[in-house]
């Protein structure tokens, strides 16, 4: 955008970080993935487009931070039960496809991977590493807690919590019944359990 | 298409639905799923648009039954334990994904469910019924078994195995773990069983 004006803060500034993700989340919600562009963010955060090709490779890493890693940040949740851990995680995953720019943004996100082979490979090293790296803590709680055995397949557990809710949530759009997490949580939970 | 000959047999004839059918999965893997429409597959199948239109409302429900719903009329899986026939199904459901028109489709079809409500709200009655009749069956044959109780949730079931190959195949798209169905349906099979 011609009225952006000139970046402010260094690269990794956390309150540019925030107006950005911000920014980004509401612009899709606004006008959708379509027609958001880094420029437009990066106008209504109030930085430099260099700045937000610092930290993003490009719309889809930054609109994927931005809708999907809302709850990344908050403490892993601890709650002395694997059970719990997974329900308290889904609660996290069920709000953040109910919320508006979600809605918004899947279509558009879905098309991009699938368009790009290249964007596609890097879901697993880059756009699921912080919910598998908050899974893993869970799990190693749950291990010491004799729980689950050393090994439990973390992939397949996170593909399918995430597959589930995508799939109830964000393609099926109903209004989900507010037993979901509790009841998937509870199934994976017993499903992965040492007997 | 003008060069569409008018139709042949009856509306229900099972060699013109199964050339539609054809004809569809067909024209979304070579053209992909925009520039795949009623007419082309008409056409390609020797049939008048109007016998499309009686049997499908549109577009995607017919490319949904010609990518997703191949091995529905295959017999149900009766293996003699539940994860026997869970693993069955999902090897299917795996294929089906891993299909090249499924790949060609899914970005379409999901850009399509997203812009209409109308045709989401359709999702569980239509689209997902032929699967949810064949979990139904595997569930009530775990029943009589003593494997399950009366009244497991196959909704919950159906979204979550379904929602994890489209996680795992659809979108990472890796080339899937030979072992992901018989994994999967492990860690499903035990988490709904009784004690």
């Amino acid at each position: 955008m011609s009225s952006s004006p000139s970046p402010r803060g260094r690269p990794r500034d956390p309150r540019s970080h925030e107006a950005i993700v911000s920014a980004a989340a509401e612009l899709v919600a606004e006008v959708g993935y379509a027609a958001t562009s880094i420029g437009a963010v990066a106008a209504r955060a109030g930085v430099g487009k260099d700045t937000v090709y610092r930290r993003w490779r490009g719309k889809p890493e930054l609109v994927f931070e931005a809708v999907f890693t809302a709850t990344d940040h908050a403490p892993v949740p601890d709650t002395g039960t694997l059970a719990g851990d997974l329900s308290a995680l889904l609660r996290g995953l069920v709000d953040e496809f109910r919320a508006p720019a979600a809605a918004a943004a899947l279509p558009g996100l879905l098309a991009d991977f699938a368009a790009d082979p290249l964007l596609r490979a890097r879901i697993r090293s880059g756009f699921l590493a912080p919910s598998k790296e908050r899974l893993l803590v869970v799990f190693e709680r749950a291990e010491t807690r004799g729980e689950i055995a050393a090994g439990t397949p973390v992939d397949l557990v996170l593909d399918t919590l995430a597959g589930a809710v995508f799939f109830h949530v964000g393609l099926v759009g109903e209004h989900p019944d507010p037993r979901l997490a509790e009841q998937l949580a509870a199934v994976m939970a017993k499903g992965i359990e040492v007997r």
